[in-house]
């Protein structure tokens, strides 16, 4: 088995990989990475994962107008914890690399959410983008799981079901050093960090009150991504 | 006392800062940005940072063609611990966000590393434009540090000497989990980052030699500025 840095096979996204012994076309993007970029050939192994905790060793049927591959060995891949990310608009442009660095990191699920000092514009006109974002950190990081990105809705929304999270932190610099709650066992985690103008009390009280624990992340004050950045590097540095 | 976030006073980088009732001239960006951006006036309140470890409040005696200011108190900040990070070059523009990120979460300072398979390119022509994004982090993290950040010399050379860290990681996919070394008092860390090629065996056995400890950062494999900025965000954590 080749390494999984140097001299691994590419690695691409197949949604819905079929199962193993079967024949599969990939089409778009990944095609067109492994026909232009790869220069794949017929008998060629390629890893594909199907972002959902499957990955599989296919082999290249036919590298010709229809990329066909037929699917080998499966494995299910277990995360050590599932975070969800709550996020609170950064300035500008600043949400890109937002997204890319949060599926880099393995983060389950970036929930976008609108707060009274600071919405999410744009976000139905860049979702594209940020979905192709998200695809490529999966690649970049030969991860099992593709982070999901969802539709802005204000926090009072989010807030109305109580969350089902193990443990909730929300970044602020006057809350409590961060604990890591290590316990066995893959478990959901959340945290909510505020947009670029800050959270407001009120929703900061609603955060706690839903069990968020405030969470000082470094000695300084961070901007809205990079707070977000910490604080997953944080919890799944601890998760596993 | 205003909060240290919402309407605080304007915060500027002012090396060398005077001592306490002496008066300073404000000049270049920093009073650019006094006046256009903040339009101060007379009478009004700046805190200023020195970028060593030094935060004075100053009241502006004159906001005319010369931007004066009277020094108030000054106070030392200790920070918690020090944590130097050895960077191999990321791909293409990353440096510029790797420079703002680390200075952001304060890091003490960015020693740029030429490696075997990856070497620092037009560092010296974008190095006025890091010094600027330093300073911009800084401002905007109300910090009482500066990151420096050091021209690139081969890792070789900086092994010579063995590093007086405290502690030192190397972050590497195939390490241990990351173990925060608590301590008592303000300590020295550093932390060495692959470039985008990744260490060769031999960098990685050299720090090994020099009593770095491979890492392991999150389940997936990461770029080398994700890499650097979830190190940073971890040790900068626990050293609270």
């Amino acid at each position: 088995m080749r390494s999984a840095t140097d001299g691994a096979p590419s690695f691409v996204f197949v949604p819905g990989l079929a199962a193993a012994g079967d024949e599969l076309v990939i089409a778009g993007e990944e095609a067109h990475y492994l026909r232009r970029v790869v220069r794949i050939r017929a008998g060629e192994r390629v890893t594909a994962s199907d972002g959902e905790g499957t990955l599989a060793e296919l082999t290249v049927l036919d590298a010709g107008s229809e990329l066909r591959a037929e699917v080998g060995v499966r494995r299910s891949i277990t995360r050590a914890c599932r975070l969800d990310v709550w996020c609170g608009a950064p300035e500008g442009d600043r949400a890109d690399w937002l997204v890319e660095k949060l599926a880099e990191l393995g983060v389950a699920s970036l929930r976008l959410v609108d707060c009274e000092r600071t919405q999410w514009e744009r976000a139905a006109k860049k979702s594209e983008r940020w979905e192709r974002l998200a695809v490529a950190a999966l690649r970049q990081s030969r991860s099992a799981y593709r982070m999901f990105i969802e539709a802005p809705v204000p926090i009072a929304a989010l807030l109305e079901t109580p969350p089902d999270f193990a443990v909730s932190y929300l970044a602020d610099p006057g809350g409590g050093s961060f604990v890591a709650h290590r316990q066995a066992g893959p478990r959901s985690i959340g945290a909510a960090v505020g947009p670029s103008g800050g959270f407001s009390d009120e929703e900061r009280k609603s955060l706690e009150a839903s069990s968020f624990v405030p969470t000082r992340l470094t000695e300084s004050r961070l901007r809205t991504e990079t707070a977000a950045l910490a604080i997953a590097a944080l919890v799944l540095a601890a998760g596993e």
